[in-house]
């Protein structure tokens, strides 16, 4: 086998066998195959478009390119949430601590953030001591005892995606349906966990422009879930503003935080929305009973204090859980409105990097995280604002104040007309099909 | 600029800019843009398209990455001919002295082979003392005297298309229109005839596998032309068969010689239509008048003594062309047929491995080429032949023998039924339009 026919075969269209997929993602792996015949091929790739079972068996070469972790040793269901990407998406933080509390494991190695704010490690590192770097030993102990924990990634899952994403990036190939899928699922389907939720974005500054789209990746992606033995489903969410109305790595936390102590924002709904969902996925409830048994374990506190108790288990502060005021900030600085009218477009992105100029995020991989800078949201989508009233407050230490600040005036925009209202989800799949907001 | 976004552009099959054109050219020749992000442009190209005025600019890029000849000094029309690539094709041999005769210019820098068989400047070396690197001075000096010359090519002519064409070969990106446009088009317009006529084949084995892509490409690379300022036609013919009975070097410079002395095979009625679209295009010559010429340029014996001018002028030995039983050949061995029957269909690219195989060709750069050795064919498409009939005769010097002759078994079929009649031709394109012949 060469990698020319295999580019030529996909140049014409055709569908490449099981061996030519593995040839290729495993030879360029290994540094056999050169950069510049993977990306033509990832070129032809993204113009003619993968059949579910290519892609099924790429994800499958990029999965078993690394370590497959196992966790059958835990004897219980293992919840897992993916997003493809989103700003103040702090969800895994109170979703740890519900579902766990809800008697199923989310054992969840995450990434550090790269771009926009920090990344769910980032946030946890905002709680003093706290320890994302457990031994693997240390860490499937604290999941057994407590139900949740969250590390840092030290196996070495899917490096095939590793190399792929980076040659992606410099190549103009990253919006590919197949490739998002092979990217994704790889490294879900090597951490472990056997019950998954992914959260599929659209619009502007997501990987997919339109529901459509998403609505197609999120298909493929639970189809290949579901082949692998995987309890799984994916709902599609629009990135229209920011999940959060914290933004930044402390305020993050903050933000969980006011959720698990009662309050009835945006983010708790997404929240409650995706922890529902894991619960049915897991077997373990129907729609109803998931329903109650989130309801139960928010309202009671149980699930504030098990978020305590994991912080407990991995070695930080959980006063600062009990008494989020500890959390250091910066200087505050109001955003105010220019004009009377109705918030009718937030831009979420821009948001991100706004946080990202303060220091709350990191451009390089090496740049260190500033915790305690960020933005907290006044109003939302729909907000009636009058001029001079605050739309969001900016927390600062001096650091990229002028362009965060422009940044945010331009992100939040206020119009004449309120916008047509606004849903969490617009879809869900999981193996039954397609289920419509 | 930067080279994400110019593949992000064609990737969504936009049209490129001049100005983003160039970019990738030039930062490609000057090293600053990565292979790996050509490569994914090339297939975006390839998939995508380009319009022709994107062409235009891609070989007008590439043309002025290096050397552009100027010719002028010689005060008169220069005529060129380029050929896709065919196997048997040693007919710049024969026009270089035939035009001569007519009284326009052969100033022909000209390539080595790689692959199939030698390439002209291989064939010219077979004769003894010929010198193929006389410095340009002397180049200059013999066409201005002679009429005509053939040198290998030492300007640094279009480097763009060098390291391009590198790449595509490695990435299943070489069979595109406007990227062979720009291939072809670049050195032609850098090597500075005024007058120039491309042989675009079709056919298994060629650049293009059918009539209609050969025309495509045929009309793109002449509107190039024409636009750039030439006289510039294109004649589409096929691979159906080798172009001379002769396949090897000294064999090649045989059967070219047997032409000038009056031999009328289907290699004479190539050269003939090539001349006499060349002399039309010239300007100096209507189709009657071209005709005549060339008619009596051969027939009087004149080309065939202006070919051995020429090889007395680079230093050659002249009385090789004279007597032609000179050139030392390998031991004979005849390949018959199995079968009786009609000659239906010759493989000239197995015929030209077989040649390669026998050592009259190189699969590296540094291989040595025997001259002597070759294939010399007894029967054409359509041929009767009974079984035992010879139908082609290899000379060899052990080299390669039993490949070659399986080669050559297989390449020539016998089968039932006599083919359909073969034109050399299958239509001509100018700046006038199409004629089919």
């Amino acid at each position: 086998m060469n990698i020319l026919s295999v580019i030529e075969k996909k140049k014409k269209k055709q569908e490449l066998s099981t061996e030519e997929i593995n040839f290729f993602v495993n030879g360029y792996t290994e540094g056999v195959i050169a950069d510049y015949q993977i990306s033509a091929l990832l070129m032809a790739i993204l113009l003619n478009g993968m059949s579910d079972r290519e892609t099924y068996d790429m994800t499958m070469a990029m999965l078993h390119s690394g370590d497959v972790v196992d966790m059958s040793a835990l004897g219980g269901v293992v919840c897992d949430k993916h997003s493809t990407g989103g700003i103040g998406d702090s969800t895994t933080l109170a979703l740890a601590p519900i579902l766990a509390c809800c008697g199923v494991y989310v054992a969840k190695m995450s990434g550090r953030g790269l771009g926009f704010t920090g990344g769910t490690i980032d946030k946890l590192e905002s709680i003093p001591d706290f320890d994302t770097a457990l031994s693997e030993e240390e860490f499937f102990r604290t999941v057994k005892k407590v139900g949740c924990a969250v590390i840092g990634q030290t196996a070495n899952l899917a490096p095939a995606d590793k190399k792929l994403y980076a040659l992606r990036d410099v190549t103009g190939t990253v919006d590919s349906i197949p490739l998002i899928c092979g990217s994704i699922m790889s490294k879900k389907l090597a951490s472990g966990s056997d019950t998954i939720l992914l959260d599929v974005k659209y619009g502007s500054g997501a990987f997919m422009p339109t529901k459509e789209s998403a609505l197609e990746l999120a298909r493929k992606m639970v189809d290949i879930g579901t082949r692998a033995g995987k309890n799984i489903g994916a709902l599609i969410t629009d990135m229209e503003q920011p999940l959060s109305d914290h933004v930044g790595n402390s305020l993050e936390v903050i933000g969980i935080i006011e959720v698990l102590c009662g309050k009835r924002n945006r983010l708790y709904g997404e929240i409650k929305e995706v922890a529902v969902r894991l619960l049915q996925l897991s077997g373990k409830y129907d729609a109803h009973s998931a329903e109650e048994a989130f309801c139960d374990v928010v309202e009671s506190g149980k699930a504030l204090h098990k978020l305590a108790e994991m912080v407990t288990a991995q070695h930080g502060d959980a006063s600062y859980i009990l008494h989020p005021e500890k959390f250091p900030l910066g200087k505050k600085v109001e955003v105010v409105s220019d004009a009377d009218g109705f918030v009718d477009k937030i831009r979420a992105d821009d948001i991100g990097r706004a946080v990202t100029c303060l220091g709350g995020g990191r451009m390089k991989k090496e740049d260190k995280i500033d915790f305690s800078v960020g933005a907290v949201m006044n109003v939302e989508l729909g907000s009636k604002v009058k001029r001079g009233d605050v739309l969001c407050t900016v927390y600062h230490n001096g650091k990229g104040l002028d362009e965060a600040v422009n940044l945010l005036k331009n992100a939040i925009h206020v119009g004449d007309k309120s916008p047509a209202p606004h849903k969490i989800a617009f879809a869900y799949v999981d193996k039954n099909g397609v289920e419509l907001y």
